[in-house]
């Protein structure tokens, strides 16, 4: 699947390569929000949080997507568009799989999509934060797509993170020596720590993501200071 | 692949979301031993290791295979049936491959099928751990069915692991240090340790599987006390 | 894809297990140098490398591409030639990709390619070596042919290693962290440091690939001591 979801293409006629039409846009003095999801069930909170901006007046949105986070946005259900359908959603000017990386070959003066959106970003926020995703960034792997955009920011740009994940997935050790790296010492990250939460299973337990109403309104305040 | 390869589905005639027909099974008072093997030449040993437990009066096996493993089980020796095969020994209800999390596209109130098989679950045994599971899961990584049970690992049940690797792996620094903190840290875990032996390659060292007979008595005294 | 780019299989004739053919290799009296390259853009420079050695009397090279790698050199530009190209340039036995791991089912005494090509091997030179390969050997990773050889590495051995990435990328603070783990902790690893450039986006920064001669003098320094 390629940039087919972008409205960048509808807008052209023609194709062009994703990395140039990023680069072109970063001078249109709009808001740039670049907005992420992996592959945790509070994924279908995104075109919540993605309608909420629809009265912004001058923002642009360019969404990426890991592999794991198109599972839950397949159509199956009415809270769960299909992901060519959030490129019609209002300021969305693009959505990124893994293949738009590589779609062109890449040769000497090419644009890379990775560095051209993380240019064109003024602030990147993951919502949600898979568990693995979390490990990933902390260890410093970038294998696709989305790492690679975090493992290339610029820090002198905020990164949002919403971290959602079972509740036993929270408590493990792991997390908080993770979370901690991102919340400490990595400046630029904040962290919306889960919630607790009466879960599916009957358990009451810390893991859910933070409501997303506070997730909007802490990507509104950063962007109105950038 | 999808769970062709397991009882489950021959006793129901139709089939049924893997994870729902975990959750059945969670309160059928026997005792349940999840056993998962990685991509190492020791894994040739799972069909003697489930067959020990062949007079076993109460017990249901589920089998989680990672990808690498199952180029060792693909019916190329006498001593390596194919996967499929595996379902057909005494005890064994299912065999999950990674795409069983993904078949049912998920909506909101689905079963999750790497929580249902640790809610399901009295013991974990990993026979054999390869250098790259031992990695992946002290480093918190989980992008298949197998990190994604460990990852979500109930922590008040345990988990055996047995490493196998070359000894050249073994002795690698970076060995010692990751199974320091399953052994030490992680207390939910058991570490077998590989014995020394002579190698295919003439040389002695230490990475082969523990004696697989240690591993049936290691697991038999878990599953007597659980 | 196979060993289809292999000179081996040339000289032979007829299809053998890669294994093996490196296994009979082992005693050639030849010099081994064992070539690596991730997918960094500074892969293009991996043919210059190679054919500076075209003089050298008495070498074998085999060459490992991890499969990012291979999208650089696709055959996009006069510089950028195919993979399998490069079997044809001098001293050049074979070109491995992941797949030859697992061409033939494994049984019982058959040869593993990564512990035949890391006894076979004098020397690793990984040139370049991307941020995502810095983190995964730093953590032990090891889920493809190159990471697997370097996983199983005889310390007693050399490996060059010349990182190559995006100025933001080499200075993220998680970048200098795992450096230091292969410069002073790995001393099998000799690090390359990458150099002070004009970068295509007009800035200047440190990240780019050190001078590919440089990289040519040090191979041949460490050869010339095995
Ligand atoms: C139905 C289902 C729901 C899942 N929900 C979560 C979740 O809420 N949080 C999480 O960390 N992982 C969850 N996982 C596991 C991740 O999807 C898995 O670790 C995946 O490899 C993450 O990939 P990514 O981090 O590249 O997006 C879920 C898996 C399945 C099958
Ligand atoms: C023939 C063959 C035998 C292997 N044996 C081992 C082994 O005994 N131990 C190990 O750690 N890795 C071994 N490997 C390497 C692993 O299979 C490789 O690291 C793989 O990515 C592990 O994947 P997994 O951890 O997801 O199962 C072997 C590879 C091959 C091709
Ligand atoms: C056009 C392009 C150029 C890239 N250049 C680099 C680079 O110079 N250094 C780097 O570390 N990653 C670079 N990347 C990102 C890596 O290719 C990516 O992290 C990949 O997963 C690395 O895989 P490997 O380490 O298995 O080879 C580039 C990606 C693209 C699409």
């Amino acid at each position: 699947m390629t940039m087919a979801t972008s409205h960048d293409a509808g807008v052209q006629g023609t194709y062009r390569d994703p990395a140039a039409v990023v680069s072109d846009a970063i001078h249109d003095s709009k808001k740039h929000l670049l907005l992420a999801a992996s592959g945790s069930v509070a994924t279908i909170k995104l075109p919540l949080i993605i309608s909420s901006f629809e009265t912004h007046p001058n923002l642009s949105i360019r969404v990426i997507l890991t592999k794991a986070a198109t599972k839950f946005l397949a159509g199956q259900s009415p809270e769960q568009p299909t992901v060519p359908s959030l490129a019609l959603l209002p300021n969305v000017d693009a959505v990124y799989l893994d293949e738009d990386e590589w779609i062109d070959p890449w040769t000497r003066h090419s644009k890379i999509l990775h560095i051209e959106l993380r240019r064109w970003a003024h602030l990147l926020a993951i919502v949600p934060m898979s568990a693995n995703l979390l490990a990933k960034v902390t260890g410093g792997l970038c294998d696709d797509l989305l790492t690679t955009v975090i493992r290339a920011w610029d820090v002198r740009r905020a990164i949002i993170a919403a971290p959602a994940m079972n509740q036993m997935m929270w408590h493990n050790p792991i997390t908080a020596k993770q979370v901690a790296i991102l919340a400490e010492e990595w400046d630029w990250f904040e962290i919306l720590s889960p919630q607790v939460k009466q879960l599916a299973c009957g358990d009451v337990g810390q893991g859910a993501m933070c409501d997303w109403h506070e997730i909007v309104e802490a990507i509104e305040e950063r962007l109105a200071s950038t």
